[in-house]
């Protein structure tokens, strides 16, 4: 039966396609606004916002393209001035995540609307979080003037990407997808929208990783990767994604490396509790078998992907110490847990075997 | 490969349950209004509009019971009045889409957020589009002024729906998530939507037939009416829709009753130029076959509900003008036809068999 839920639809203007980059502009204009403020972090962005001086009906009014992870707030002071001085009444951000988080922060500070042209697959530009990183703690919050007014997703501009920030970037969305099942916030509108994301995550990304320029294979692959953001945007961070962070905070692994390697296993220690949640996820991933943790695990080992913390760099004598950190970190979950558990779970991620259905 | 697509997404807030229509008072304290303008159809609307006379941090500034299909213009004028009067800054509407359509033309005019509580499965309360009739004329528009700010969904309030209206109110709402599949405006987001919705009310509708007073079944016949509304509300009206139309409109059949007999031909007709929805729609249904069409007729048939023109009382005669009327009202289409196309579609329709797979 139909769950109780509670479900905020927030609005977006989203244009999907190979081409869409060249509808910036009248995108711009249909919002009406005279000085644009234009965030790019990488060539093909540059040269996409370069263009933009050329057109009519606003100004670029500052181009921005420093950018760094976390969004460090020095960097965002700086972003901000600029943004004042160039009295901008738009930001558009082309890039990956980095680029859509500091577009965010002057979103917030500024009261002005986000057009976004997403490079990879973090899938900010879905959600309304946003983060400001001073020292050491990264301050994060929700606010809905930071959402993205408006969204164009060209695929011809991820053809770039190499294969060794795609597949983890990828995975990454996943892991959003399959969080969105049972995460606070899960409800049935959004598991459909992760569902249709996964299915199209797991049909393209064994083919964008053996052929970085298959231009059918990036078009379902920032189809699943928006719809992931969308799941992420409307739930929050659960087991699988409290493990990453610990894994990449306290021993420097690179964030989304992390996903690949633990998702399957997450997956397979949550599994018992919860069943519906795993056979759409199978079948999703069209494991007739209903062993979705098995079909994540086929789907890095097919990808190429890392599938254990050894290869990550990872030292066995740290999972203990992981484990206990993670313990203290996740909060309620579908299957109750102690440290020990995470221990055996992270142990069977180090060695990287193919996870089996584990009984609750 | 995913197609290129826009999508607007809107902004409404959604609390789906047993019980919820308990939250309405703190869901319009939530909004932050102090006079609402209470709309109710219904014995058990009425009850509940009457309990928010006693709720503080707002007033209920005037209540109104009068409403009627396609909103006729003089009593658009009258409620709008009275809203005036009341000095209302919001509305409130507990009922079908006849009360939700009331409700919308009011805050066109006066600006004003809605909160709506439905007791049907009409969908009106998942779209943006209002409608005044004048004369014989239908004037009809689209505005996020009418967009219901937040909506309740209380399955409770559905248990006293009789069958000969949850049937064809049903039928209705699956024939909105059917053309949100290939109708202007589609999308994969949307599709994907839509075919939750489809999955929910296939799997409920012959048990609340049964059974009207079946909780469970009721719960997920109003998630999947709520799912068609929001594909209605991002599409517009396609093939079959425009079909329905005629027949309401030129024939005097009751216009809910025309979708259970029409959707499983209009289906047939189209299945041969859209394989891909077709898979989606069969798979939906659990129709292993793949055979979409046969599996709507065999739901029609399950549910009790009509399956023949005939059965509506329309005359053999009228056909060929309903075909004619229909052919020159219908816009483009996935598959060609013609009006004799359309009349061979009604003939099918009229006799009631069961529709076989046509090539195309």
């Amino acid at each position: 039966m139909t769950p109780d839920f509670v479900y905020e639809a927030l609005p977006q203007r989203v244009l999907f396609g190979a081409g869409r980059r060249h509808d910036v502009a009248a995108e711009i204009r249909r919002l009406g606004v005279r000085r644009v403020f234009v965030i790019s972090d990488s060539a093909n962005g540059n040269e996409l916002a370069d263009s933009l001086g050329d057109e009519v009906g606003f100004q670029v009014a500052a181009t921005w393209r420093e950018t760094a992870q976390h969004v460090p707030e020095d960097l965002a002071a700086r972003a901000r001035a600029a943004a004042t001085a160039a009295a901008a009444d738009a930001v558009v951000t082309i890039g990956g995540g980095s680029s859509t988080g500091l577009a965010k922060v002057i979103a917030l500070s500024h009261d002005v609307p986000i057009v976004a042209v997403p490079t990879t697959y973090a899938g900010s530009e879905q959600t309304a979080i946003y983060a400001i990183t001073g020292g050491r703690h990264k301050q994060t919050g929700k606010n809905a003037l930071v959402l993205p007014r408006t969204v164009l997703y060209d695929p011809e501009l991820t053809l770039g990407l190499p294969a060794r920030v795609t597949g983890p970037s990828a995975f990454n969305a996943m892991a959003h997808s399959v969080e969105a099942l049972y995460a606070p916030g899960a409800n049935p509108v959004v598991s459909a929208l992760a569902m249709a994301g996964v299915r199209a995550i797991h049909g393209s990304l064994p083919i964008v990783m053996a052929d970085p320029g298959d231009l059918a294979g990036r078009t379902d692959l920032l189809y699943g990767a928006y719809l992931s953001g969308m799941a992420l945007g409307a739930t929050a961070a659960a087991f699988h994604h409290k493990i990453c962070h610990v894994l990449g905070g306290t021993f420097n692994l690179v964030h989304a490396d992390a996903h690949s390697v633990v998702l399957p296993h997450a997956v397979a220690f949550n599994a018992s509790a919860l069943p519906d949640e795993m056979a759409m996820l199978a079948d999703a991933m069209r494991a007739t078998d209903g062993d979705a943790a098995g079909a994540l695990w086929d789907l890095a080992a097919a990808s190429n992907v890392p599938t254990s913390l050894a290869q990550l760099g990872l030292q066995r004598d740290d999972l203990a110490e992981a484990a206990n950190r993670a313990a203290s970190e996740i909060g309620p979950n579908p299957r109750p847990y102690t440290a020990a558990d995470i221990l055996a779970l992270l142990e069977r991620a180090f060695s990287g075997d193919r996870p089996s259905p584990q009984r609750a």
